[in-house]
């Protein structure tokens, strides 16, 4: 019985995976060696048990509706299962939470060893005690950039309400990270101007 | 020639219209109070003329290929010309280009009426002298998110090499922004511990 082939319409070839013309990726990680950015730890379980990532991407893209967006790389151990997940938990974290951000750094680690520093809600998703701020929401769509994925979620709760103390601390201080180095917000940083 | 990235939907299903379940757009706001993020103006002109539009969402997703991605929210003035734009220049700001990042941020201006701060690169975008890092690039995506619009770039050309100076700065001060407040990264704000 024969098979015939079937001939794909253009539109559904598989999207090329070279860049000619790009910049060189030393160039490129040099340039954002001048961008900092906030630190978050994500975290998720699609089954497989708990896994626990320290990202720099994590941006705030719509507040009505509430949607963020992240990156992973494929070369995390966490990106697999992050990436199939339905739901996740994000942590903003502030500097007196460095030790989970170097936790969700570190590789080859159980990151989920110190069983009270975490829990799980009741939708199931691991959460770490020692973070402020978190966000749980809902994977609504992936795309394949490079060697990682983008990540858009939909918000659908937090442990922080609009009119608490801790959404509105002015004392609060971020944790940020920057060429390889840790940097602690706060007044000390701030810049007053005329 | 241009390589679109591939975009997954989560469930096979188009991403839905409305957002059911999500938490209060106050409450998202007051958790992402909690987070910093270093900044940066992009620029773009489609032919009808220069836009420049001060962003805390750019995040690199990829060095190799060289990938970056931005937000960008339909409320902007600049929105729809970088949206439709091929290709765009991101420039990534030091604490001392908090002039550049206030003339990007401020409404109902002309932000190129200074003209001796600007000029054009030879493939015609426009660019801020004062920004020490740009990175120019083609739009590769676009992701409705709500009331904005999540644009990936493919990185073609940027004024910083890999073992230049200027990317390996161990003294580069990120302008970084948190909560209304603009704030300077350095050795002041470093996190030292043993």
């Amino acid at each position: 019985m024969e098979s015939p082939t079937r001939t794909l319409p253009a539109e559904a070839a598989p999207a090329p995976t070279t860049f000619p013309d790009s910049m060189s990726s030393g160039d490129f990680k040099a340039a954002f060696r001048n961008h900092a950015a906030g630190v978050s730890v994500i975290t998720a379980d699609d089954g497989s048990g708990p896994v626990a990532l320290t990202a720099t991407s994590v941006i705030s893209v719509s507040a009505d509706p509430p949607l963020l967006v992240f990156s992973v790389s494929s070369q995390s151990s966490s990106s697999a299962t992050i990436t199939s997940s339905d739901t996740v938990v994000v942590h903003l974290l502030e500097a007196d939470q460095l030790e989970l951000a170097r936790l969700g750094a570190t590789s080859g680690i159980d990151r989920f060893a110190q069983r009270s520093a975490w829990s799980r809600l009741t939708t199931g998703e691991p959460v770490f005690h020692a973070a402020p701020v978190w966000i749980r929401g809902r994977i609504i769509s992936r795309m394949d950039a490079g060697t990682s994925t983008v990540i858009a979620v939909h918000a659908l709760q937090s442990n922080v309400a609009g009119d608490s103390a801790a959404g509105d601390a002015p004392d609060a201080e971020p944790l940020v990270y920057h060429n390889r180095t840790w940097h602690r917000l706060g007044s000390h940083s701030r810049i007053t101007t005329a």
